[in-house]
């Protein structure tokens, strides 16, 4: 599978592919940072973050894209641009219909280097091992990035395990009876919400509902 | 001038239309909501909002965009979805040269019942009578996007006059010495960042430089 990783940022949104499956060797294909400068006004910033990952993803086509998790304990400025880079992110690949997965990053330090405590040098070091690489890729946040795609290629079979054997249970443990069956057949796909078609906006979204006459 | 007043929000998000100007009774051409559903996946989402948002703007053709502000003292779980929802607005606007300005919620009540700390109530009740409307919009959400969208008439001539005492006063404290001319134009537009052109990406983020051989 190929996995763009996207680490969100306004000043710097690193940004890498990776190309392989788990337990061979994998392949990096790209990896770069996407930036803008700190005092143009926030829309332009966006608009700038949203042409740098649409270019990435026409050179690239990856599969899938894995985004880091954004948190809320941080730096109140930078959370707030870091979730509104991730949301661009998140709305250029679900637009292309590629599938979206956000990973925190204490998942991503734990699948790179076996600890959910390391530090940047360390994820840097084993990115560069595991990719074969010259040097650990500059900035860290490029570095990031490759580590959010290696962590979703490693973490893509549990996770299909996983969700195979609740599927696998879901079926031996189903409700038998006709009503529970209607009552199953009412709520259509609300076990993979991720498989969820876009949803379609509500008819009070409709501009031409809202006018005066 | 015509207004949207957007109001950012995940499950609904507030869209309101007024045109006029300071000091004469203000029109409202739509008011709505835009609703995705909160089971779907936050990628899918987003790109309802922007879809939702899209109509406004085709259907309305507005000349600014107002924003709410996200803070993020409130819920730290809602304060994401807010975020991510308003940098798709922004996204939406800047994308197509709208001016977007952001008030923050007591900017928004003060400007609109003269107190910073009215409620819901209160400002449903003087975008009401502000707006000649036979009922309070609702839900909250639609009448706070047209509170924004006063807020944003009725402060634009104060910022303008604020903008055009700085640019006199800077034009009469300027120095004087070539060294301080040839260092002004060294960094052009720095007064105006509002004005400031989308910035063109860094070279480093050009996909195809971080490929390997």
């Amino acid at each position: 599978m190929r996995v763009l990783g996207v680490d969100p940022g306004l000043t710097r949104c690193g940004v890498g592919v990776v190309e392989g499956v788990a337990g061979r060797p994998l392949t990096m294909l790209g990896v770069g940072v996407v930036r803008t400068p700190a005092d143009a006004d926030l829309g332009h910033r966006l608009v700038a973050v949203e042409q740098g990952l649409e270019r990435w993803l026409d050179e690239y086509r990856p599969e899938f894209v894995a985004v880091e998790r954004v948190f809320s304990q941080h730096n109140v400025r930078t959370v707030m641009g870091t979730a509104q880079a991730s949301a661009v992110a998140l709305l250029c690949a679900s637009r292309r219909g590629i599938p979206v997965a956000l990973h925190t990053p204490s998942e991503v330090k734990a699948a790179v280097t076996g600890s959910g405590r390391a530090d940047k040098a360390q994820v840097g070091a084993m990115v560069t091992r595991l990719l074969r690489l010259d040097a650990p890729p500059k900035p860290a946040d490029a570095a990031d990035a490759l580590a959010l795609a290696i962590c979703h290629i490693w973490r893509a079979p549990a996770q299909n395990r996983l969700q195979q054997a609740a599927a696998l249970h879901a079926s031996r443990t189903a409700p038998r009876t006709a009503t529970a069956r209607a009552a199953a057949s009412r709520t259509p796909g609300r076990r993979t919400p991720a498989a969820a078609p876009a949803p379609t906006p509500d008819p009070s979204s409709d501009p031409s509902k809202g006018r005066t006459a």
